[in-house]
């Protein structure tokens, strides 16, 4: 059964799925007040509790359409879903399913180090079956024409420069925990580099 | 890589279940009783107690689909999929998620203003990004020969129609507490007017 | 706009995400035990006293189903969505979604009157939108060759089984509870000579 | 009515959905700890609490990915969807959908005899729908010159490997329980030879 292929749409609306519950699953993390916490306090004091629980919301919600927008890309070119494709995408969605509690663990103990590096952990578990993914995927339609190096090295460097900066603000967070938790955006800035870069190999 | 575009029918059948499990997860918001509550009170008290639940459920379940036929009707006018449509679309579903936790803070304190000018923000957020979406696309797909002048304004004035009212809701919860909980009937209204202004002037 | 249909493959897959969700939520009835309640009874108990939690998973889980199949069946002669019947859709939807507190309260109050006639009442009213959704597609797609007499009759009829048999069931409980119970049976009973009458009447 | 068929692309739209639902859906039952909890344990501690639960989300969440790799493999040699296959399918969802509850269950009571077998008793009964559901298809689509004797003979013995072991755990947990949690581990040693006379016997 080795040369077995499977049904890609099949695939791919399965992955869509579970992205899409992840997502809305963590809406679940933010607690809806009781009517006794109503009634006792503004709802300004009820809002602000919850700073950190909106704040996870938000980034958890960005960050994980970040890796359906990179599945959206990668996937594109996968003529063909073989079964080491298949395991690796099984893997990304595990993590993915792990996003719900690792928002939840991270906001409850918000000021804390341990949830934070869990939650880094989290996203780095994700960024690295992204990473393998893609790289898999870059190697299994290298006979793609449109697939050149320069698109490759940009997929690539995309994929690994999230990985890397998951994996440093895990491990800033245990030395420099303010800095760790803004380290993130520097994904932002290597990215300008990324694509500069590309855009101007790309003119040569 | 500005020049890239996706996948259309992901980016749809995404957006479709965000919008179904987002609007099914508000059921959990109506909570189930517990045994001692079910022995202690006949049937009709407890269903009495969940009016302001029912009314949740049912306002948030038919205020979000009237969205999703919004996001029906717009999509189809799409050819392309560019980085700006697939950001404004996941912005506006990440305040459909939010939705659950709005509606059962909202329900919670049902006679509070707080609770309820929240929920207006919430539907102001996503008429807000769903107006922006739709002219968006009238920009975007402005060579489509279907959409002329007067279909444009019936979809530019729609979404404003939506977003204007839940934004006066909000503020008039802080003035005029029982008129802002009944204002959104005047979405209703203004629609028929701009319904009919739209076939008059498709006449001539 | 009033001939304005929209896309049939999206209201399709949405209804199927709706049906899908609110069925899988129902799990989350069956409470699972406590660390306390597990080591101070054994495993025979504790499933024991989920009975009726059990019943309620699998009586409401079959029973959308057969909505859900009922959805597959008439759906396919739609040629045309148009608002009309977008609509009487998202009213079947809503209610499918209200399934998971009513199975909950049925399940929770098991031997009482009131909450079983709640969910009596939940599958009256999907009863009743599957009836009209399958009576307006009749009227609609009349012009359908497929759609003799006959098979028209036979889709009224299953309809209307289903509706009444529960409205019925609502009714009798107040009366003869141990009877409304079982009363479910006769659907499949009466579908059994809706379905013969529909053989005999196609041969002549 | 003995005649209809179903749509195809629907019913396996509804399958993954309710998959992919039940996948996510067992991250919930990773509990998300109290800000007590956090405040007076390491995070250390706490991941150590939860090592069973995250045991019990890893196996269940890949090995319902499995059944669902299965249900891809088989389905794609699947012409036509008559009730038959179309109510095996609801009932593998049926037990699908009861595996959050299984998982939580088994995860609370981790030492304990009871809640594994019912965890085994859950697998059991998905594979046995599985087998069934496979059987069913192998003898429809008999004249499908894809489907050799070979072939169908993997097909059926590999659905009996996944069955038969987990009827075996859930016997020997009461007799040899350490024993019984690890013989899961035969499926895929028995799945290798498998693999391995398929080969051999395809050559010949």
């Amino acid at each position: 059964m080795k040369d077995l292929t499977f049904d890609k749409s099949r695939v791919i609306n399965f992955s869509d799925a579970v992205f899409s519950i992840a997502m809305t699953l963590l809406v679940l993390e933010v607690g809806i007040p009781s009517i006794k916490a109503i009634s006792s306090n503004s709802t300004w004091v009820i809002l602000q509790n919850r700073i950190p629980s909106f704040i996870g919301l938000v980034v958890s919600f960005l960050v994980t359409a970040l890796y359906w927008v990179s599945h959206l890309r990668s996937m594109k070119y996968v003529t063909t879903v073989d079964a080491k494709l298949l395991w690796l995408n099984i893997f990304l969605l595990l993590f993915i399913v792990l996003m719900p509690f690792s928002t939840g663990f991270y906001v409850t103990g918000f000021n804390l180090v341990g949830p934070f590096v869990f939650y880094c952990f989290n996203l780095s578990a994700i960024g690295l079956f992204n990473f393998l993914l893609i790289r898999y995927i870059m190697k299994k339609e290298k006979s793609n024409p449109e697939l050149t190096p320069h698109i490759k090295r940009w997929y690539l460097h995309t994929a690994l420069n999230a990985l890397i900066i998951w994996i440093l603000a895990g491990v800033l967070a245990f030395i420099l925990p303010s800095v760790a938790r803004l380290i993130f955006i520097l994904i932002f800035v290597i990215q300008f580099f990324i694509n500069r870069n590309y855009k101007k190999s790309n003119k040569t």
